[in-house]
């Protein structure tokens, strides 16, 4: 099974092909550039779904749901955003299909059905969401509106890779509304916040935050707010984004509110985004050549427990252990699975659980139940220690905590190791190339020197990080000045 | 406030509308026939999904996700099915704008952008989701696939009514794949039961479980097992089905295995739904011309408490009480509010709670607070009782229950004194135009029958009930003989 797997150090992006589809994550689809989300991967979304959902509901905001279409007077009416998003999208211009006179039994549109005005399907619902809030907002008093929404979206990417980039994608998208800017950075601030907690405290995936740059900011915002995570690879993967608006859409929708005082004013705006693509940030961050490593806070099955035996009699002996031993996990909400096909051997399902990342396996014979013990493997570290079976429920539950941690610090010791400064171009291509990860450099604060080294070198500026330290220097292209170090890096 | 609402026997049609949106459970967008479904409306639904998720998966089935579109090659497949839909289905031809060149600030579609096949916009799943299943089976030991899809859909209505029918809806589609008949027609009978059992206990909704007619049943399948709720005006409203879908799918779509013997076969199929169309119900069901009426189980809000006061001290002392109380609720999990906004009168709240549909309402006043009681009053019932403060947790819990189970019988009640046994269609008319609700008729078992009766009186058979005695008599419309009654109905 996992012989199969092409290494990380052959080739990572097979590498990672080959391990959604073998993990039973996704698949790719008959349709050009959508995903199947196949129960394996869907179940870890729904983990992340609920949790972050949590935390939105626990910050005062409320799910609603707003249309898939959206009409094409609409969606150009915010013009930097309909600019962002016009060269990808899937435009519907008919609502009914006929028989076709000359193929029997095949169908083509019907040239009388064409709809006056064409559809956008959201590519993301700004448009739609603020000429809904027109209706919505009179006075200060409806203020602040905290929304959000779980839904589908589609952009009509050329190359598609699974999770990564999708012409179809799951995710939620935030938009609320505010009386005051202050008000509505505090807001895209807080939810840049609360994406951080989530993907390092439930994902186990560090993160970087900071403010993006002009060119790589959101169509139609004011200021975007990141988290930047890396991959083993070396290369960045945006996870989350969270956008100050202004009162762009307020005021390409013409939301107005009457203040304390009686005066119209504009409504202030945010959004923020993360989709199914931390899906794959997750496979790429943990994963090893054997297959996933799932945070135990993400896995749908925490703990396996494989059964050795060599005749029924023998597994009926173990099965009754296991039971007992599955009612106390069960009671303390650990997810666990008995494992007890008679169609396989223990070492085939060892591979199996290793390829879709289970961070624990017990596996019992019966030696062990002579002894009294269980042989319990971390998926992580690959590691086995022989546990009493009195000890075994609390060790385990322990141990998930401390195989989260452990996930976590690894990864954020590979981070940390994968940021460098550098003072040169060449030294910073050097690195790019050699090394990969973050590059810490002065830039001197145009797009045009940014552009000029993305087309040499592939790289982008990832973030200005929010907590850099402001540092005349010079920038590292043009050797102009500058203010302080941006990150760069190659990047999904 | 609820002066405003039209009331039931003015017009209930008017009613039903005018209530979805001043509970402000959805409204209109600006994209034809698109509904919004806003916060108070979607925390209903996010109650009603989770429960059918526990119960789906308490089934053993599992989510997973599917493409949005359908390349049309794909959606004919299935020929009955494609027929079925092809005259209401959104078709998305292009996938790219571009700045019109006559109209500065205005995208138009890009004709070199055009699609090779078209895409159609999901109506249901069932072509997206076989030509997936192709992949997933080859041997007897890959079935059965037990999955589930929460999604949107888009079937292109031109008559639309908030929640009961909108162009773009909210469901889940289940979608089973079995190596045998037996098992599917089981599978589709289990889920009829657990629909049944979900509106029945989670939203006091009484159903009678019966199969659709051929003209009824779902385009491609070979027999659709349906629940049929009864509203406030006498009309039926189908509220979910299940479908056998035979070998269609899997003949279409050529997904075989081989079964023990080795031996290649079609698989069985079936597909199950219910949507946000159960909203509308919810409200047609129990509301009454003060506003909505919500069963417990389904109430983001259960309790309710008002203070009386007329001074801030007042308002101290009295929320000291409360916060208590209030701790004391959620220990319970009973999902209570303290509405102790100093900008609105008791009266106005009252109203606004009324409308809203909140269970129960606690009101607490100085006289309360000496007397150490509460008034607690039912929302459904109108009715009030003084509490002393000792029981009033304990009170509230039962009172709940009770409210459920009211709920339910006097829908039952409702229903058991709308279903009208006739013997000949002058008699059928009459209960149709006078009285509604079901009518208990012998048919002759013809189509041309079924719609010669739809087309004189509007009526349609909405089941063949489950629990039919065979007994035989006289079709109603042409004489010739039938082996039972079966329900007809106006519906929505």
């Amino acid at each position: 099974m996992s012989k199969n797997l092409t290494t990380r150090s052959e080739d990572y992006s097979k590498w990672y092909n080959e391990l959604v589809v073998k993990a039973d994550l996704a698949e790719n689809s008959g349709v050009r550039g959508c995903m199947v989300i196949k129960p394996s991967g869907y179940a870890i979304w729904e983990k992340m779904q609920a949790e972050l959902d949590r935390m939105f509901k626990e910050t005062g905001h409320s799910n609603a749901y707003f249309p898939l279409f959206v009409p094409k007077s609409m969606f150009e009416a915010e013009e930097k955003n309909a600019e962002g998003f016009a060269k990808e999208c899937a435009i519907v211009t008919h609502y009914r299909l006929k028989n076709d006179p000359d193929k029997p039994g095949k169908l083509m549109v019907d040239p009388n059905a064409k709809l006056e005005e064409e559809l956008i399907v959201r590519p993301t619902s700004e448009a739609i969401i603020w000429s809904t809030y027109k209706g919505w907002v009179q006075s200060y008093r409806d203020l602040p509106l905290l929304i959000n929404q779980w839904a589908n979206v589609v952009r009509w990417e050329m190359r598609t890779r699974l999770f990564l980039r999708t012409a179809e994608f799951l995710w939620q998208e935030g938009h609320t509304a505010h009386a005051t800017k202050d008000e509505a950075i505090e807001e895209s601030e807080k939810m840049m916040h609360v994406y951080a907690d989530f993907v390092e405290n439930f994902m186990a995936i560090p993160v970087i935050k900071g403010l993006k740059t002009e060119t790589e900011r959101f169509a139609g915002a004011e200021e975007t707010y990141c988290i930047e995570a890396l991959m083993q690879d070396g290369k960045a993967l945006q996870a989350g984004t969270s956008h100050f608006l202004g009162q762009n859409f307020a005021k390409a929708f013409d939301v107005k509110f009457a203040n304390a005082e009686g005066k119209q004013e504009y409504v202030w705006g945010t959004s923020w985004g993360v989709s199914t693509r931390l899906m794959g940030a997750l496979v790429m961050t943990h994963s090893d050549d054997k297959g996933l490593v799932l945070p135990p806070n993400l896995a749908p099955i925490q703990v396996v427990i494989v059964p050795i035996f060599k005749t029924d009699e023998e597994l009926e002996i173990i099965s009754k252990v296991v039971n007992e031993l599955v009612s106390a996990f069960k009671k303390i909400k650990i997810a666990v699975k008995f494992d007890n096909r008679t169609t396989q051997k223990p070492g085939f399902k060892f591979a199996e659980w290793e390829l879709k990342g289970v961070p624990v396996r017990i596996a019992v014979g019966p030696k062990d139940l002579e002894n009294g013990t269980f042989e319990v493997a971390r998926r992580d570290t690959l590691s086995k220690e022989i546990i009493s079976k009195d000890s075994v429920v609390s060790y385990i539950n322990d141990l998930l905590d401390q195989i989260q941690k452990d996930l976590f610090d690894k990864a954020l010791d590979y981070r940390e190791n994968h940021i460098t400064e550098v003072d040169s171009f060449e030294e910073f291509k050097e690195v790019l190339e050699n090394k990969g990860g973050f590059v810490a450099a002065h830039w001197d604060g145009t797009a045009e020197t940014e552009e000029k080294i993305k087309e040499l070198t592939k790289a982008t500026i990832r973030c200005i990080p929010l907590n850099r330290v402001e540092v005349s220097g010079k920038c590292m292209y043009t050797g102009a000045e500058s203010t302080g170090r941006v990150l760069f890096a190659k990047a999904y």
